[in-house]
């Protein structure tokens, strides 16, 4: 079903093709990557977005990069090069993950067709996490529900299926009839754009509401599920996603509407403690800023955390986690088989 | 203080000029309102908006509309004029209050040059009821806080100084240092282009946001009271206001952040019993789809209704009312001296 999407990344020709985010829904342009400033630049940029397919495309990136690298500067410029990708986005955790692991692989062996498999085995990987995502969280949506989600975690936003749309995927297609309000998500509209785009192709009835309209919805009793995905949740259970995921969260404790979030091991990050601890993107005032804006000071920043107590239950690859312990036993249990942290 | 801004509406020459807001912050343009289906589109399409201003126009469009008309049909056109008038948007009760008040007045004393006097009083009556307002509520205002306010209910919403802007403006023009956050209020964007503007020009500090980022502000601290304007309040306190305003109210609740609304008893409407009685305009869904949107449904309420709990207190001309008791006791008051509905 999401066979009608486009793909956010294509590795051909031993070369990285990342799908132009910003064009769409208008325009589908596939865009080489042939440096490793040009990377940079599109992640930096939004070219590609979201958690998952940011780590996927940073992965082959870096590996690409080492291509022309002779042996003897090779760990050296294998770390410079990461280092350099980490750089383009604090906030998602997938980035530094996904760049450390090649890291860890090249430090072994500092071979560039190594790095190219493990590249892909990281993309490979990334499918079968949403599958199991959408398998997991299936369960969650019931017929006739009205739910809703903020930004794109969609298929857009990591290889296929995507991480909160994985279980609406799944449900669409064994034939269970729902429907899903789409924030528009300022400033940047990835839900005006991505989601409510790629669902609507799919098949899944849609209805587009700006951000500030959930509270009336819920009020009416029109929102049975609120289901997003993240950047990074901490050891404690935050959540760190979108900016107005906690808007929606503090509405859905309000309103007593169960608040899920998406989260594959590769988003999980065991070493830093909670949510204070990350640090928030801070991205440009024009991106507030649109041509009919008065000429002030803006504050943009691009995530926002959830306190663990706010969250009703975490979907992984293993399960639903209703807690921090229960998420870190499902994600230990995770380590083993996925096999791509060696 | 208000001085350096245009004024929403002006009476000339016999003659309603209305500021065409749809153009502002860039362009200063005064429209001739010279028919009545030209006052239905200016009300309905929002060159002139904002509860107060929207009632001041319909009334001087009300009078001017009667200049023509026979003795014989003055009383049946007054009439049918008033309630075309009052179809152009259903929800702000300014506009019902403002024309009923000429109906009254021209059965009485069916005269156009006494309509026309009964329409500026009614002007003047505003500016000294936002004049008192801002008396009031200025004591909620302290030195160095940082308030937030969304959609317009400043100076361009009413004839001058505001509703939920008069107690910043009081403040300010007192030396009182404090800065403003200001909601951008999609779809149409009334703060960002009209409050950030009129704050920003009076020498207020202000610092543009997107509706989903209170939330954020909020756990960080960087919020100590929330001041909004309102369309309508009912019998039992709940407030009407731009859509937005109870996911504002439901933040404040959580965050135990003080949700102020500011309301001239010409919006409050003491024969509607609660929120959920009061019909809400749905304006078109083009509103919302930009033109990077994808081409979906989309819904778009204009108001959302905030339930009287999580309202802190209401600034009336007469005082500050916190529960509906007090608000109907303050507006029982405010009746006789205001003479403008003998």
């Amino acid at each position: 079903m999401t066979d009608q999407l486009p793909e956010s990344l294509r590795w051909e020709n031993q070369q990285l093709y990342l799908l132009d985010q910003r064009l769409l829904p208008h325009e589908i342009v596939y865009v080489a990557i042939s440096s490793l400033p040009a990377a940079w630049e599109a992640i930096n940029t939004l070219t590609v977005r979201g958690a998952p397919a940011i780590g996927i495309a940073a992965a082959y990136a870096l590996a690409q990069s080492m291509k022309e690298v002779a042996a003897p500067a090779f760990t050296a410029t294998l770390k410079k090069n990461a280092e350099y990708l980490k750089s383009a986005r604090p906030t998602a955790v997938n980035l530094a993950w996904a760049v450390d692991t090649l890291v860890k692989s090249g430090l072994q062996n500092p071979d560039v067709a190594a790095l190219i498999q493990q590249a892909k085995e990281i993309h490979r990987a990334d499918i079968r996490l949403c599958e199991n995502i959408g398998r997991h969280g299936s369960s969650l949506i019931k017929p006739g529900m009205n739910l809703l989600t903020h930004c794109n975690a969609g298929a857009l936003a990591v290889s296929r299926h995507g991480t909160a749309t994985a279980p609406m995927y799944h449900q669409h297609q064994r034939g269970v009839n729902f429907h899903v309000y789409v924030d528009e998500t300022r400033p940047l509209y990835q839900g005006a754009r991505l989601t409510a785009w790629e669902l609507d192709r799919s098949g899944i009835p849609v209805t587009l509401i700006c951000d500030n309209m959930a509270a009336t919805l819920m009020a009416r009793n029109k929102i049975d599920l609120v289901l997003v995905g993240t950047d990074r949740v901490t050891a404690n259970g935050d959540v760190i996603n979108k900016i107005g995921t906690l808007n929606l969260a503090v509405l859905c404790h309000h309103f007593n509407v169960p608040f899920y979030v998406a989260c594959p091991s590769t988003t999980y990050d065991a070493n830093t403690l909670a949510g204070e601890d990350v640090e928030i993107e801070e991205r440009a005032a024009d991106e507030i800023k649109q041509r009919h804006a008065a000429d002030v000071t803006a504050f943009n920043p691009a995530f926002d955390v959830t306190p663990a107590q706010l969250v009703t239950g975490i979907i992984t690859e293993q399960g639903i986690a209703h807690d921090a312990r229960s998420l870190s036993e499902l994600i230990a249990r995770q380590s083993a088989p996925r096999g791509i942290q060696s």
